[in-house]
């Protein structure tokens, strides 16, 4: 008895790795984030469970705690032979994945992680970003601005690094960030990709600068590119799907 | 005729994205990455054309430069219906890809990326360490080694910034660098987790400190990786495949 912790990738399901695809096809149980593309959900085998966990938009009511989840993976994972926790992106990547793994080695049930395309790195390629780029940044930074700036990231020192920023979880904060990233010496004219709903059919792109960034209208879930890669954007022929 | 970018992932053929598998079974034409699986080679469909290309280990007389890479590019993207470039990791992390969109567009060809599992971030996850984690980090910096501490990177700022650090490309370079990051503020006693040969049969995997980082023997290519979150390595099941 297994849980996998699978990548799902950023919605695309041919963004999923096979590896995660065939397990997902051989599961159980499926334990999924919500925002994970629904599509991948057709794949799970006839007679498996499968199990809608995470934020539920803006009903927390409806949503599951982290601590319910680990519940469940428990639960599961103690009783059944393959237990897929789907999640988006990659489940290192601010995906609490660490968490879960914790909880599952506690109980001693095996965990094996399926690594998965982080949205923070896919949905600026699709848009023909390549974060880092030979001469303009030999860094990039993928960020959580779940809390804003009062959690435990320096942004001035982010800032000052000459890393492209890409900023996950960021859009009810943008503000208080851009405004800290100034302070920090980056100049107002920065360029900044914002992209909603990255390689689903709903994306959109967003092409603005660092002090324009709280004005522009925004929704999540957004991947928040800033630096001078973004100038790069729109050269190749990719398409969200 | 289009030129798709293909990140391979990691080394596990498992950890290729779906997409990027149905592109090499239908390739006209592979142009590969040396240090990619062999073991993907393998799929590339009898008949179609594959040309090994970028640097051959210890030999640079027979490494191919980047402007020849991209000549072949252009020269094969002109005439042949499938080209797949097939790059290490993520073409867009570190991978020079971004310089191969710019040839291929400037010449009027179509040019699409499809993502791929950066090593950057599967290395460690394979590892068991989740580059980032509740109340340990935030953010992750990937950063290239290449240049040492002679590039544009700022390495006291991305000491002082929070992030854990992924160095990439940074085996030859590493005391200098791990000197910088001290200066800059992170305990010599800072955890490190190296990989060499990460997913790969050849996995090894070395932990030590920032401090002792230039004397533990170490062989390219690795992933090092820097912050507290090595300290979480060790509690999956993940087996180098």
């Amino acid at each position: 008895m297994t849980v996998y912790l699978v990548g799902a990738g950023p919605g695309d399901p041919g963004l999923l790795t096979r590896r995660g695809g065939e397990l997902l096809a051989s599961a159980d149980v499926v334990i999924v984030d919500r925002l994970v593309d629904r599509r991948l959900l057709e794949e799970v085998p006839e007679g498996a469970t499968v199990i809608l966990a995470g934020k539920h938009g803006h009903d927390p009511s409806a949503s599951t705690t982290q601590e319910q989840i680990n519940a469940l993976l428990l639960e599961h994972g103690a009783r059944s032979e393959v237990v897929v926790r789907l999640k988006g992106g990659d489940p290192f990547v601010l995906g609490r994945g660490g968490e879960e793994v914790l909880a599952l080695a506690a109980a001693g049930i095996d965990v094996e992680v399926v690594p998965g395309i982080s949205s923070a790195l896919a949905v600026p390629a699709l848009a023909g970003v390549p974060v880092t780029h030979r001469g303009v940044s030999q860094a990039v930074t993928i960020v959580s601005g779940h809390n804003g700036t009062n959690g435990d990231v320096d942004w001035a020192a982010l800032a000052a690094s000459g890393a492209t920023l890409v900023l996950l979880m960021a859009v009810a904060a943008r503000s208080g960030i851009a405004a800290a990233l100034v302070e920090g010496g980056l100049p107002p004219g920065t360029p900044v990709l914002a992209v909603e709903w990255g390689s689903t059919p709903a994306e959109r792109r967003v092409a603005t600068t660092l002090g324009a960034l709280g004005d522009v209208h925004l929704e999540a879930p957004a991947v928040i590119v800033i630096g001078a890669v973004t100038d790069l954007a729109g050269l190749t022929s990719d398409q969200p799907r």
